[in-house]
């Protein structure tokens, strides 16, 4: 059994984590902390685990979370990085669910993050958890950097393209839609029902924090800078994100064949058959990517649609998913649910 | 292996039967018929089982029914009563998802329904599957009644007020609201997203066919008839059942050790703490119902909040329950999966 | 022309209020404070009044409200009450859309309240707005303390049933559903869309601080104490208030005929053909109160359906009702808008 | 006053033209017919009409519509072209809300809409009613095409851009999002709302009807053909359209000048300011379109971003603009509704 400990577990991305660990064959859970909650049986915050979990909030500050195999950090950006050294250094893997460890140039992750990098040193050393280009690397790590929600749809849907190198890779352009989930768990006007609901915008056009890390997660692949236009949009819906990608193609391809050749052993993502559009309720609760590959009338557009639950494969779901590989067991134990539908 | 036949499973019963069986592990779905859609592999229609189910619908006519061990009707009310009785000669148990077995007396079926019954020598051997009330009886059966999903959530409500003999039996009241999946997946205006989103109606308040379903089940709990003013309301999301309900109490009784002493032992019913109020998000895609308790201003009117998942609780997860208890499985089994929040 | 000052009018029934005052062919919008947004453009916070408003914010310390015809509180509960001695002082008349002056008893006022009041003096002076009992005694009021939301859609709903004298006033039971906005325009986690949406839940069981706001005004119509049971439901849309109410007859009477009656000469009721629901979306963006009245089974229990926006009949709709009361103005002047609908 | 004939007022088309011809100081509603419908008050069908018309359906047949002086189809595609020509030697104006009249090539709409052109020499007359391009031509119009809903939000945004001649035409791309209404009141599964609600998914990548449409406009603006790439998407609420548009610059331009320049005079169309993102809930119930421009990190892609309510500025609202053209009215007159917010 993998003692796991929680580091901030009061958001969605905390709640989603106790799902599907509850749920895990190999995971007991040992600590989950929270500042503001400590002393809170979880159950009592969380009223879909009554009965499921006698856990109640640590403070912080007296977990024992060195004791612990594996720690995942479901907190604010800007505490993981202030922690993890000294879990690493008694022996604690970690998984941060955060963006500390996400960008590999530490200048460009301060700026866009706003606050000074607690240990730049170890940035370099983390791995970027998307397992379907990273497995092998994860497999060996200490410390896995757990990718973003809109950043794991897109890199995915992205990615066979880019391998395959049939894109002008100077203007490509990722319109991203998310449920309002993704903004957390927070007490926010914006996200307020009255407010969201019945209604859908654009935000962050100027510049949104997930846009170097998408960048960067492509021009790994590709092997040099890309020129990405990033524009997410909130949904009135609770999860999900749907990205519709757009890339110039550069010569004629298969599309359709290259993306089934590129996912045939990926057990979570999934190609459409030609011609169907996937939705975001047909992965809602699970770890799943669908895709689809247009080409409209034939012309030299791609058009690829990739939609997730941003709480699972685009959080909890990949994190599990990267600790299965850490702790070499089958990579879906215990993240294989059927979606919820309707 | 129980080796199980489905018939009529297009509609959201069918889809979460087909979720939940999927993933039970003595189950073995050897058919699910559809005359509309025969020859369509079910993952096409429903994206969320793509992967995870290789069957397509057969035709009603060629399917081998009489070769399972248990066949779930999941189709439209009249239809299950035309063929249980040779699946019952056949040596095959029967789960009627829709209405055909749940009322005794033949001639008030026949009023709510509208129709003739066609086999009513059979609608006294079939036992009506609320397991909480009758789990011995469903033991023994051939045929199981599931109940409908406003009467799961009322009976449970009321049962231990009844059962107790403390409250006025004449003029119980069940104010309900259900999600949208209870009216069906069915091509129907008024349940368009554009009606019924950001709404809120009653309907059927000069009557609804499950009114005499659940009068026949607290009369059968009291020894007597009750008088229920039944009232249904339409609420603008996916699953859920809330019933309010409201009964004058006779005697003084501690309601909450009432309540936590009647369902100590049943898996599926969550009496809350004192002064809590249940959410239908909390048993959302799971089999629990969750109820509190209240006196307002300690008057002698007991309100009783009940709530379950009407696909799961209110129709499937309740069904495969029955069928547990049929074939002396763990009543829990292949039902046990933590709701979905947020 | 009126000239009218708003106090607080940064939440919904600010907006609202703003909404229906912009078009109201004899109002002048002369100042509009709030401590939080003071320097603020109204229609860079709501964007919907883009190009019809030109004023900002006002820091309360400098509007010169004692220069206003008429002043609204669209303010938290417990501000009004220490403004308005020295507005009338002033000659200026005064619309209350917070509870400050809606509870007669200020020792009850008090306590559901939680403050002490801070010009009891005033509470007998003031005027309870529910033009439709009280159009007389609004007409000569200074001090309009204009009713709740949920109050407003019960107490038309019960009135003519008690105003009759036909049922059995110790068990009343109002059963009623809020839309979010209702909550106001506040930053808190329990009304976020993550939260609220696709979920239906009671909250106030034990009690709800509308309750003693009915009981005092069907107490008033009745000539004696009421026995009333208030539950409040969260339902996850917009606007909308649907109210059920239930009470035992004590007589036999033609109740179509006697709400048809009640109600031919009001503008705003609207009775229902017999056999009718009304929803909640027929009255949005209206001053709409639509009922129907039920007997199901020809039993002794009324069931009463009233619904109305809780913005606009239910806050500012008809605080512009008694301000056109109060001025002398027809009645519906500015605010017979159709609803919106789908 | 105008005498107004309706053909087909059943739809989400019919009751918005019907809210905003009601209270049209100008118009008397003559006529409106049905044919599934005939003779049911239309109130009883548009409860928000409740009092405020008295018309019943009329049959199609013996609707006097050649007696009004405008007539507007509100019909699916495929009936105003049946019926214009003799309407229009009756001496009565035309507005078609429905696609009959608005390609210009008919070979081209022949394709697209899968029918024969009844009076293909009538669609050369026919004026594309886009008022903010073609208010002189809607002035001298017998026959006003009325444009789609999602080529008003795609035309009013991409039009400064094509008229300053500063964007690479070859690679436009329209990433649209529409709310449930815009598929009509049709009873269909897939906009059912447990279906539509908490989902979202793009659908007519391959190609939709409304791509000819844009297509044909952007080029009549641009000179010269464009290539468009257009994928629509379906968004979990009732009313909206947002366009997120995308356009290479092939010159520095200040676009924020342009833009507001481009529509400074036009009363429904509202720029706002730089940095801004426009919501669909700021113009629902309005018909006005709102856009925002963006150059995300001062690259060469310019993002468009540009909201309606498709069943006002989209549909009803646009026809009572070009209406009010025709017959020399101010143009705001009638359609001067302020946003429903929340």
């Amino acid at each position: 059994m993998i003692n796991v400990g929680i580091v901030g577990g009061t958001g969605y991305t905390g709640v989603e984590l106790l799902r599907l660990l509850v749920q895990h064959p190999k995971v007991r859970i040992k600590t989950i902390t929270s500042r503001g909650e400590a002393g809170l049986p979880v159950a009592d915050l969380f009223t879909n685990l009554r009965g499921r979990i006698d856990l109640k909030f640590s403070d912080p500050g007296e977990a024992k979370l060195n004791k612990c195999d594996l720690v995942f950090f479901a907190t604010p950006n800007g505490i993981a990085m202030q922690q993890t050294e000294a879990l690493l250094q008694a022996g604690v893997k970690v998984i941060d669910l955060a963006a500390d460890f996400r960008i590999k140039d530490v200048a460009v992750w301060e700026k866009w993050y706003g606050m000074e990098h607690a240990c730049p040193h170890l940035v370099a050393e983390a791995v970027y958890g998307l397992p379907e280009i990273n497995r092998e690397q994860v497999r060996q790590a200490r410390l896995v950097a757990n990718p973003g929600c809109y950043p794991t749809a897109v890199q995915l849907g992205f990615l066979p393209l880019i391998e395959a190198g049939i894109v002008d890779l100077d203007h490509l352009i990722a319109d991203t839609k998310s449920g309002v989930s993704g903004a957390g768990r927070k007490a926010e006007v914006h996200t307020l029902h009255a407010e969201a609901s019945d209604n859908f915008k654009a935000y962050g056009v100027p510049g949104h924090r997930h846009l170097p890390e998408i960048s960067q997660g492509l021009a790994n692949v590709a092997g040099k800078p890309v020129g990405l236009t990033f524009v997410p949009h909130l949904v009135p819906m609770i999860r999900g994100i749907h990205a519709t990608l757009y890339a110039k193609l550069t010569q004629k391809v298969d599309l359709q064949a290259l993306y089934e050749k590129r996912y045939q052993n990926e057990a979570f993502v999934d190609v459409l058959p030609a011609g169907k559009h996937p939705e975001t309720r047909s992965v809602r609760g699970s770890n799943l990517c669908r895709i689809a590959v247009h080409q409209p009338q034939n012309g030299n557009t791609a058009v690829i649609l990739s939609v997730t639950d941003n709480l699972v494969k685009g959080a909890a779901g990949q994190a599990i998913q990267n600790m299965n590989i850490l702790f070499e067991l089958p990579e879906t134990m215990g993240i294989n649910q059927i979606p919820l539908l309707p």
